[in-house]
């Protein structure tokens, strides 16, 4: 934070609030906990339950999803590759404004192209840890709780996730969790270990 | 702030923490400060200042200005009419999710339509704050601290704010502040009653 600003008439000088300032503000770093996988596979209801968790430690959390973004930000945006492409470019683009004002920002997007998510990573060169929510394809068109994998085969839906249109799974994710194995809680337990064991955010 | 998680297997509810939640660990409201003025007049100065401000007084920040934006998600877009509207649509869209996160969120742009800055604030009925930055053209352009005015005048810049690109002044304001005659505290000290007074900050 630089020196007070001077009380005079003509100073323009200005204090500038660093990223380092607000992680201290908050006791924890700032973050983009990138969620991936296939429709369904649970990538929003952990990613919700982990900011549950960390709300409760009393971290400074954002949840970015279909939700907030797809009918917000991106509402111009379809499900073409060029528009996916876009997609996970601003999403990459607004985790890096929300990761610079201290915040961990979870973002939970199928994200199925491997050179979208390695752009949002290069974005993100500070705590970018990639979640891939892996689940058998079997389980998640058997959850289908909006019926959109139903759908996708009579082809109702194109270009859709595992159905007609590829998923690239991550090769090197920092975490892997198993929805089809693993309860919610479990998975949010792995990815709090990592986040203690890498000082992103305090051992409670 | 929902119940408690369930610690079985099966259960997928979820807590979800509301902007309320948010605002009452931060001791804040969630807000959007929108400033609006002519190249130069000093919004982005004004807007770190008061950031700068509440900081110091343990508020959660943010500044949206052309150095993060328009080098980041909106890099895509030029200065034409079309353009300068979705630009000003995608910040409105990001300042949504900064305020729905409990921050106050300071976007220092142009913004020189008068439409546009109105579909702003309708994005952010909660706590939107139009501070126009009120400041005679003559003023602006001989401050012209990176040498814009000049370039537009001698037409190398095209479609320049004030100069060859119209500014439509806000009409109701929640703020103005002539940065003419007003220091750079002075702005500040105006803003932060308005936030007090309207109990989005707590007073100190």
């Amino acid at each position: 934070m630089a020196e007070e600003i001077k009380a005079t008439n003509i100073t323009w000088h200005q204090g500038i609030v660093t990223r380092e300032d607000r992680e201290r503000l908050n006791g924890h770093q700032g973050a983009v906990i990138w969620f991936t996988g296939l429709p369904s596979s649970g990538k929003s209801t952990v990613a919700h339950a982990l900011e549950y968790e960390l709300f409760k430690r009393g971290c400074r959390t954002y949840v970015l999803d279909g939700d907030n973004i797809r009918h917000g930000l991106n509402k111009d945006l379809g499900f073409s590759p060029e528009d996916r492409e876009e997609n996970i470019r601003r999403i990459g683009e607004v985790a890096k404004l929300f990761a610079d004002a201290g915040i961990i920002v979870l973002t939970a997007f199928i994200s199925p192209y491997r050179a979208d998510r390695e752009k949002a990573r290069k974005l993100n060169p500070k705590n970018f840890i990639e979640v891939y929510v892996k689940c058998d394809l079997a389980v998640c068109e058997q959850r289908d709780p909006k019926g959109l994998y139903k759908k996708a085969r009579r082809g109702e839906i194109q270009e859709f996730t595992g159905v007609s249109a590829p998923y690239e799974e991550p090769e090197n994710p920092e975490i892997a969790i198993d929805t089809g194995g693993l309860s919610v809680d479990e998975c949010v337990n792995l990815i709090i270990r990592y986040l203690e064991d890498h000082d992103i955010i305090k051992k409670s």
